[in-house]
């Protein structure tokens, strides 16, 4: 946790806030801070800055809140990804949150298992493991997630919008060209579960408008193809 | 597992091999290949190419060998990482192994907890963990692992030598240039535990010819900032 994400209910005045659960936990038992000290926080879609330690017990923490800085600029892509298999969801909305993706599709693909959808990770914890990437960064702007069933008409009806005036990028090993260098450019993403896009699937994102692209000859999971192609397509 | 590494032990003639383990586990089970079909197989540290089945039983199966191709480049990195928590040393390991790394180096550092030191993945899963990596990339060359438990003799007496000629990099986030470009250059890199190396650490890196080097404001867990900075390091 490198930065304490506050909520507006957290706060019991304008610049007071009262923090009694996980993170509390977290701050209590890991960063253990004495009076006065000053910690890393940020208001959840807010500004970053500082709290000051006014008081901590066995239950809660209270800090003086002086939030005066932007939060780290956002990536300027949006993903589409087809649904992982659930313990990997976790992780790659971690990463993906961590990295700063502000517009996240989890769409459906031949190879995503159906039970994938009714996993308790989509229904119930995609915020929670948001949240966990936004702290581990040090960012404020939660990403937004889309829940996509059907492929078809997603690509079909929606998806040329989403992608429209942006580099559109569809990662997948097979007869494609290496990925495009590093550019501060409004990007559309997708990656494919694990065994990839079938054919018809890629067929149908390149009729929306997306080039093919692989990054190299080794063929990753789909939580390490995450971070090396977003650190591949975007400069710092 | 998108090639089948084979070993030495599996074959019964010089293109015939015979597979019974967890491997046929996982062919029978996922991927039910016909008799006379063909998989991709690799031997390890060798060759790559195509077994074909020639029997398939309850518990095993027999495969004629064509080994005519060579395995992808290795990455011209070695890489230097402080020991992270058994947990992620595991999924790290197959990261690494996967990206083609072909030497790490796991360190001590200021903030690796000395339990890890002796977590049973360290002491008996780490070829496990990285024939994982080599079966999902599709690669045969298994990397070496060096422990190495104490930081300073390390860093002023072996180091020296291994960075000698390679582009030497710590990836630190603070007091940092941005990372340099993608460039197929022999690279030592040096990745932080949780909460990064300290700055008496940082010194004798820099000390030892590392430039430290940051890939952008956020902070990202170790399992990310591997493939991300080697994603950026190394072209394709």
């Amino acid at each position: 946790m490198n930065l304490i994400l506050l909520f507006e209910s957290d706060f019991t005045s304008s610049n007071i806030a009262v923090i009694a659960d996980r993170r509390y936990q977290h701050i209590s038992q890991i960063q253990k801070p004495e009076i006065g000290e000053t910690l890393k926080v940020g208001l959840l879609n807010g500004h970053m800055g500082t709290g000051q330690v006014l008081a901590i017990d066995e239950s809660s923490i209270k800090f003086q809140v002086i939030l005066n800085s932007q939060p780290p600029a956002p990536l300027p892509c949006t993903l589409l990804l087809a649904l992982p298999r659930p313990k990997m969801l976790k992780r790659v909305l971690q990463t993906v949150s961590a990295m700063g993706v502000k517009q996240l599709y989890l769409i459906n693909s031949y190879r995503v298992d159906k039970s994938y959808w009714s996993s308790p990770v989509l229904e119930k914890q995609i915020n929670e493991h948001l949240l966990l990437g936004l702290e581990q960064a040090g960012d404020t702007v939660m990403p937004e997630v889309h829940l996509r069933k059907r492929f078809k008409p997603f690509v079909e009806d929606e998806l040329p919008d989403i992608a429209r005036n942006s580099r559109a990028i569809v990662a997948h090993p097979y007869l494609a060209k290496p990925c495009p260098t590093a550019e501060n450019t409004l990007t559309t993403l997708a990656i494919g579960p694990e065994g990839g896009f079938i054919p018809y699937e890629i067929e149908k994102l390149n009729e929306a408008g997306f080039e093919s692209a692989h990054i190299g000859e080794r063929i990753l999971r789909v939580e390490t193809a995450v971070p090396a192609l977003l650190s591949r397509l975007f400069p710092i």
